[in-house]
C-alpha cells in the first residue's frame, strides 16, 4: 500500500467502525483482495456511508437492460469529464473486468466517441454526458433518441440515475482528495 | 392542485407504496399540508427513494455549525446554477421559512454575491459553487479560506456534501421534469 | 422600505431632479404605489435616464404581435441568465401581473424549457437566449424557425431589441448593484 | 458603395425619414462624407433610432476623464469579443482617428493585453471585458482596482455604460446583419 | 520600424544566423520588402525554426483544391478565435493580397458567418473552427458535410492540418508576445 | 494487432514509403518492438511527416532543465484536456517508462493537481494548461511564477513549445481518428 494520504479528512480504523459498516468493508476486502479507499474515506461519516452504498447498490446491482459493463461505461465517461481521479481509475478497473476488454476503459474515459463500443452505447453516453453537463436541456426529444436505440424509459432513468449519483461521488472524491488504490491501475489489463 | 404532470415517469398512488415509504409520505403531508412532489416522483423507485432520503436527512438534519437556513442557501444557489426548477422553488420556500426572511431565497438564487447575507455565508457559497461547477480545482487553499471564516473541516464536508447531493437531485429533477408544487411559490413570503 | 443601499453610486433626491424626470418618477410612484429603484438609480445621470426610458418605452409599450406578458418573459429569462437580481425580481413581478399567472415568472427565470408556456413562446425564448448569449451565430435559419411559429420579421426585431436592451440594463444593474424594491417580491403572487 | 445588403430588414430611403432623423443622417453624411450604415439600418424604427442615438451621445460625447480614444477602445475590445463586424470595423476607424494611431484599433480588437496602450488603459479594458462577459461578478474590489489607476466612480460608470450600450448595439448589429461601410476599413490607417 | 520589442525572448541578429536560416530570412526580405517578425522571433531556436517552416510550406505551398486565399481564410478565422495578434494581422494582409479583396480579412477575422465568401467557404471555416475549438467532436458526419460541398478527403486533411499548425503557431506567438510588423496593417487595403 | 482501422485516411504500406521515412519507421519498430500508429497515419503525407518528426525531436530530444518525464507529463495532461485518445495512451506509456512510475500517467491525465508530482511540476502543468486553453492571457506575471520555481526562460519556451506542438498533434489525431496501438495500454505498468 502506498504511503500517500487517501483523504484530506480523518480516516477511521476498520476496527473502530460500526458493526454493519465493518462487515461491508470486510466483505469487500474478501472479494477484491483489498479495501477500496472509497469505503474508508466515506466511513468518516457512518450515516452518509450507509445511504451512499444503499444508493449505489440500488443503481448498480439492479436488473435491467443495461449490462454491468454499460453501467461502468457511464461512470468512467462522466467521471473523466469531472476530472475525478478515484472514479476513473477504480471504475476503469471494474469496466475492464466487466467488459472483459482491457482497452475499453481508457478509450471511454478519454473520448467515448472513438471507443470500441456500439452506436447504442454511444447514444447512452451522449445522454449521460448531457445529464452530467447540461441536464437542464433534456427534453422529450432526447428520450426519443434513446428509445430509437431500444432503451426503455426505465433504462433512461438508470442512465440518468447512475450519472447523477456518480456526479455526486465525483464531487466528494474531489473535495476529499480521495486516492485510488494502487491495485486498480492494473486490474483487468 | 395543478393538472400539469409532475414527472415524465409513472407516479405511484400513495396507497400502492411500500409501508415505510407511505409512512414517510404521509408524515410529510401532515407536516407541510401537502405532499411535495419530490416524494411522489422518486417513489417510482422504492430502493432509490429510501437511499435518497436517508442521504438527505444525514446531510440536512444533522448537527453542526451550519444553520438550517445556511444549508438551504447552498441548495438554492447551486440549484439555480443547475437550472433546476423544482429545487430552487421548493428549497427557496424552505429557505425563506428557515431564515425568517422573505427576500433571501430569490436573492441567493439569482446572485448570492448581492444577497443580504454575511461575508462568511458568501465564502460558504463561493465554495459550494466551486464544488458544483469545478470540483476538480479544489485545493488546500480553498480549505484555508473557509477556515479563515471559522468553518471547521467537518463544516467543509457538510458544504461539499450538500452541494454534491443536490447536484444529483438537480439532475434527477431535470431528467424527470419534476414539477414544483404550486404551494411552494408563496410559502414564507 | 429596506435600509440597504440601492446603488453603489449617489442616488439623487426626487426633489432635486430635473422637472421632466421628476414627473416621470412621480407618475410611476402614483401608478405602482412606490418608486421602483431603477428610476432613482439611473436618475444619477439625467441624459442617460431620458434615453434609457425612451428606449424602454419604444420597445415595451409599442404595438405588435408580442403580448406584454411575452415581452416580460424575454426580460425575465435573459436576466436570470445574466444573474441580474433587479431585473428578474422587478420584471418577474410585472410578468406575473401581465400574464395573470403567479407561477410563470419563477418558472421562466429558472428554466423556460419547463415553464407553463406555449411552444411558440419557447421558440421566442430560444431565440432571445441565443441573441443574449451568442448573437454572432444568428443566421437566416433562425429567422425561418421563428417565422414557422408565426412571428413576423417585425416581431423578431422586437424579440432581439428587448433582449439587447435588457442585456444593457442587466449590466448597468449589476455594476451599480441596483437593489430591487422589497415590494416586487410578492406582487402578483 | 458595395451592392451587398446592409441589413436583413427593410432600409428606409433617406427622403422618407422623419425630419429630425433625416437631419441627423444628413449632418453625419456631411461630416463623414458618407452615411454610416448604422444610421440607415436603425432608421427602420424611428422611436428606437432617437433613443439609441440620444443614449450614444450621452455616453460618447460627454465630458469626463476618459478620452474619446479611450471610449472607442472600450467599444472595439468588447465588440470583437461579441464578434460584431459592424462595431469593430466602424469604431476601429474612429479609434484610429481619435488616437491618431493607425495600429491601435486592430491590436485592441484582437488582444488588448498586447496592445500599445497604458497599464491604466489595460485596467479599463479588463473591467469593460468583465462587464461585457460576467457583469454578475463585479464587486467592490473591482472598483478599488480601477480607483488605484486614478479612475473616479463617474469614470467607472462611463466604462460600464459604454460597455453595456455597445453590448446592446452589438446584438442588434448581429441580428440585423448590419454591414460596415467599405469606407471604414481604410480610414485612419 | 517600431521600437517596441518583438518578442519576450532574445531575438538573434540576422548575421549571426546559420547559413540556411539566414538565406531564408533574406529571401523573405527580398520578396516582402521587410522581414516578417515571425522569422526573427522563431530564429531564436534553429532546429524548431527549420521544422516550423518546413511544416508551414508543406501545408501552405502544396497543390490541392483549396486556393491560397482559402488557406489564409482558415488562418485568419482560427487565429482571431485564439486572440493571436501576429497571425490575424500578418495573415490578414496575405489574405487581402491573395484574395485581391481589401475587405475580406477583417470580415473573416471578426465573424466569418457574415463575410463576403461562398457557402462552401463557410462550411470550410465551420470545420476549421470545430477542429480548433472542439476537435474531439469530429465525426464521420462532419466529413460528409464537407464532401457535400465538394471537398475531397485530401482537402479535409488540408483544412485540419492548416488549422492545427496555426493553432500551434498562435500559441507560440501568444507566449513569445510576437509583434506584427507595422507594414502588415496596410498591405492589400 | 487489432483489426480496427487506425486512421480515417489511407495508410501506406511500409514498403511503399520514401527511403528516409521507411528508415525512421523501421528504427522505431526495432526500438519499440512495434510501429506506433502515429508513424503510419502521418506517413500518408511525406513532407508533413518529415516536418512533424523534426519538430517533435527538436522539442522532445533536446537538452535542458526539463527531464524527459516532465516533457511527457506536459503531453499527457494537455492531451487529456483535448480528449486525444492516441496521445494520452501512447505518451502515458512513455511517461510511465521515463518516470519509472506506473501510476503517474493516469494521475496526470485525469487531474494533475492530485498527481504524485512536485509543486514545481504542478506549476509547469498550470502553465502548460494555460497555454493550451487560454494562451492569449499569458503575461509577464506567468513567467515570473515559473521563474520562482526555478525555470529559466528557455525552459518556459520548452513548456510552451511542447504544449503547442502536441496541441497540433492532438487535433490531427482527433481528425484522422488515429488509433493507439494495443501495446501502449500496458507498457510500463
Amino acid at each position: 500500500m502506498s504511503d500517500h494520504p487517501i483523504s484530506r479528512f480523518l480516516v477511521p480504523e476498520i476496527d473502530s467502525l460500526p458493526e454493519d459498516i465493518k462487515e461491508r468493508v470486510l466483505a469487500m476486502q474478501e472479494k477484491a483482495g483489498f479495501v477500496p479507499n472509497v469505503f474508508l474515506v466515506l466511513a468518516h461519516r457512518s450515516e452518509e456511508f450507509r445511504a451512499f452504498f444503499a444508493y449505489h447498490d440500488a443503481l448498480m446491482e439492479k436488473d435491467g437492460n443495461l449490462t454491468k459493463a454499460e453501467r461502468e461505461m457511464i461512470v468512467v465517461a462522466t467521471s473523466n469529464a469531472n476530472s475525478c481521479q478515484y472514479c476513473v481509475i477504480a471504475h476503469g478497473a471494474v469496466l475492464r473486468i466487466r467488459a472483459k476488454n482491457p482497452l475499453v476503459a481508457d478509450q471511454v474515459a478519454i473520448n467515448y466517441l472513438k471507443a470500441d463500443i456500439t452506436p447504442r452505447q454511444k447514444a447512452m453516453l451522449d445522454f449521460a454526458m448531457q445529464v452530467s453537463m447540461d441536464s437542464e436541456t433534456v427534453t422529450e426529444e432526447d428520450f426519443d433518441i434513446l428509445r430509437g436505440h431500444g432503451f426503455t424509459d426505465e433504462d433512461i432513468w438508470d442512465i440518468a440515475g447512475i450519472t447523477a449519483f456518480f456526479g455526486m461521488s465525483n464531487r466528494m472524491a474531489n473535495v476529499t482528495s480521495m486516492r485510488p488504490n494502487d491495485e486498480f491501475y492494473t486490474m483487468g489489463r
